[in-house]
């Protein structure tokens, strides 16, 4: 019986040394949505709690409980999904017990996971473990990633999603539904027939961002379909709805405004604006597997088009397309200026822009005048970084 | 009776050997919306099945049916719209009889739909014909050539919809209800105050392609409101939430990457990309009503505009834009190149655009040192048609 | 006892002249949506009817209502919140008692609503009162302004929204409900479990137009998220889904094709047309607080960046920047053509854009040889001031 927190830690501290055992990379239970027509399919997972590096007491209790209410619990492999059953959420409970009084609000929340599964039809829900960060496996361990990044628990880049495209169904989203493409074709007749075909929002594999996130009190994000699952949002960010979109694996560090498209691997600092139609291009897109960082303070500015990585207080003019190969002019006099604030940059009157890439304080404009593409030092405030120089 | 699959063949021919019959282009039973004030007004059409050019068997007995349940058939004019009534069911329901016990699933559509009239109040139905492609004269045929479209049963820009808009009524979306402006207008109050003022998704004449059309397995529409009911979707293609839109009669003949604009009359060929914020002009917006066809394996850069027919395997710089009239350089280097690619091209060092317009494999890019639009031969590849070479 | 329509006016006179009493500027009845936690926060205020330099009958009858039933009334602030009670409900219903009988429809809007307020629970109420345009003090007041402006009683730019955003809670919006964050946080387990996470459709400060506003019968929104509250939109209007972007206290004069962004602050004339991802810039970014007002007639091309204010048929061509610094070249027989459009304006073969500003029949053009911006008198015609000239 475990009746206080000690009992509580010795029950934890045995199970982590049980040679089976092993520590998860993230963990947490899923709601599971099934196919309408194939309930073998899963369309999707909801994580009311998502661990990534953290509480390995309650993977621990978890963990035990599925292997003493018979699932089989292998620790040895990237990754384990496992059946829950009444048993699980009974053993599980009573190893909370000296929890279950103050599991409410922000505390405990894997405890209160186990408060609501109790008295459920565990047949929709799933206990999911990563254990090693290589390409996801399930559809399930494919949104606990999604979540990792999207909830800012695990850093954008750093998470492997390699395959997770072939994973995903492609399903027909009614809010929060997923609905299987091939039970709309079943139905479809009688449901037309009925005046009860439902309203669909969309058709991805991936859901929304804010259909699983809730972004901190700050962050506004003015329309939903403009932020996938899988980005992450740092808190004071604004996605306004014109041309803005944010892809999976990609956001922001900072508050940032954001009314352009900050494409798949993209990562845009605080205080930079993405301006009305800028376009980060993502390894996806044109940018031959260079992930694109925007820096602090940048502006890019409307209708823009960015190729290349930029640093800190940089300015894209309105309108300019900046690719890799693009060649950029710059005047000695600003090349001093521009050294300045980039003590280690080599520049010369006429670069490639990725020869510029990373730089500090650089003023892309394209001369009204002779239509050429240059390069200034920008009359943003650029930071040295005082331990290097 | 008609007991056997015979009976049924013989019972068609004879009604397709009278003399007032003639087989339609399209038909199909209508589920219709009306006007929550004035009642005669129809908002919307909802085709559970939508027959084009195809299953003229079911059109005899739909035909059959209207006809002797008191219907005024008149096969003369370009299209028939029809109330129905329980006697139309039961005789449409009587020729069906060999085939009521397979109608589900993919099989028998028609006749599903039938078996999903009996029972309901016939006055929210309607049955619609279009015998020549005319300007629609009703909201149901209008609606009909959309769905005729939108299912890829007519090719795009092959039909006739002229006059469409001014058929369609105005009105507040909400979900897939539509709902008259003066209801919301005549109860606002009451709504307001009550707290059930509907959730209005948009205001427009046309629905939105999700509402009506299921489509391919993979196929991606990431925000319903990007693609308007009319539009044509070839399987593999992807619509993309920042700032992509695809109209009515306007979309793509194969797996394309949609995050830009495909206007009205615009079509897209299998394999291109059209970029983040690119912009294909429509016949209603610049082209002189010269309808743009982009070829296949073509990429239009993120926030370029295309305001020219292209061939395949070209490629339109990100921020280029691309009109009739637009000067273009080419060296005598690159013009021998695309010459090679298109072997019938009459070329010269300066041309507008459209004297360029349709050819394979052209490069289109701002001079980053000049401000010079030029073009160059693509790097992509461009497959020559071998009968004519 | 009031009975007649003289004695309703003879009662308004009568509470005119009290000395306590004031005319408002604007007035309603609002609902109030409050936090689902802390329910002293203010959400949303809903108006059946919005009051604006007009109505003053109602308002005598409402203020003296409120100050009968005991409430607290002081007009001489800039504004006034006042909670309601049934005695407040009685006492102006039976002020207008010889309306009640013909209040339905269009007619007599403010009595239906204190014929709907009866027998409500009327916590969920108050009436709403701006004496003077100073910067809103209350999210009701906020709202009331937003309202006159999006149903086109105030003009654009003509109300004090300052201090507004500090004013208005950051909220996620299922529909037309807002709901507090902290709610989500507090229940995101026990929701999740039960599949009963609510969608989200934004998380704003702002709510949607079409959530409040009910647009012209000729006014098309073909996505609601496409418009903020706040915006006020001309009848004939069209706002199409691709890059589009109404912002609040920005709009349209008259009927103008909307696919592209119209910042905070921004008018566009009659006529005009703002392409597909067109940008005009608005104060809050880039145009230093100069804001933009675009004419008549005029056209800014697809992907367009348009940073100063322009006259009456104007051509901007597609993919141009034009910012208050980029240098504009003229010929000299197009510095006469645009003179004669323009009489009074002073003009050089070499200007800023910006000294360039609001004159009629200017084409912006970039050579597609040189790459030189250019300014060229545009084919559309102006229509010269004949009392100026």
């Amino acid at each position: 019986m475990i009746e206080t927190q000690e009992d509580f830690k010795a029950k934890v501290a045995e199970i982590q040394a049980q040679p089976w055992y092993k520590n998860p990379i993230g963990f947490g239970l899923a709601r599971i949505d099934r196919g309408q027509l194939n309930t073998d399919k899963i369309l999707q997972a909801t994580f009311p709690v998502v661990n990534w590096g953290e509480n390995f007491g309650s993977a621990a209790v978890f963990l035990d409980a599925l292997n003493e209410s018979g699932a089989a619990v292998d620790c040895t492999g990237s990754e384990l999904v496992c059946d829950v059953n009444d048993k699980f959420t009974k053993i599980a409970m009573d190893t909370f017990a000296p929890y279950l009084d103050e599991a409410f609000g922000q505390a405990h929340k894997n405890v209160q996971v186990i408060l609501e599964l109790e008295g459920k039809d565990t047949a929709g829900y799933k206990m999911v473990f990563i254990f090693e960060d290589t390409k996801p496996q399930s559809v399930e361990t494919a949104y606990l990633k999604l979540y990792a990044l999207s909830t800012g628990k695990a850093e954008l880049r750093k998470i492997c999603l390699d395959g997770a495209f072939g994973i995903l169904e492609n399903v027909a989203w009614s809010g929060t539904l997923p609905i299987e493409l091939d039970w709309l074709r079943e139905n479809e007749v009688s449901l037309k027939m009925t005046g009860s075909y439902p309203v669909i929002d969309m058709v991805d594999k991936f859901p929304r961002f804010l259909s699983h996130i809730i972004p901190a009190d700050n962050t506004r994000i003015l329309d939903t379909s403009k932020v996938r699952m899988g980005a992450q949002l740092a808190a004071g960010t604004t996605v306004m709805p014109g041309a803005s979109y944010i892809n999976f694996n990609a956001g922001t560090l900072g508050p940032v405004m954001v009314e352009g498209r900050i494409s798949s691997s993209a990562i845009v600092g605080s205080g930079s604006d993405v301006g009305g139609g800028a376009s980060i291009l993502g390894v996806l897109s044109g940018t031959d597997g260079n992930p694109i960082s925007i820096g602090e303070n940048t502006l890019l500015g409307a209708n823009s088009t960015t190729g290349i990585p930029l640093g800190d207080a940089c300015i894209v003019d309105g309108g300019v397309a900046l690719f890799a190969g693009t060649k950029i002019t710059i005047s000695d006099d600003q090349i001093a200026k521009i050294q300045e604030a980039n003590p280690e940059a080599k520049l010369s009157n006429s670069m490639r822009a990725d020869a510029l890439q990373g730089l500090n304080g650089v003023h892309f404009r394209q001369n009204s005048v002779t239509g050429q593409m240059q390069a200034f030092r920008s009359t943003r405030e650029v930071k040295l970084n005082a331990d290097l120089h």
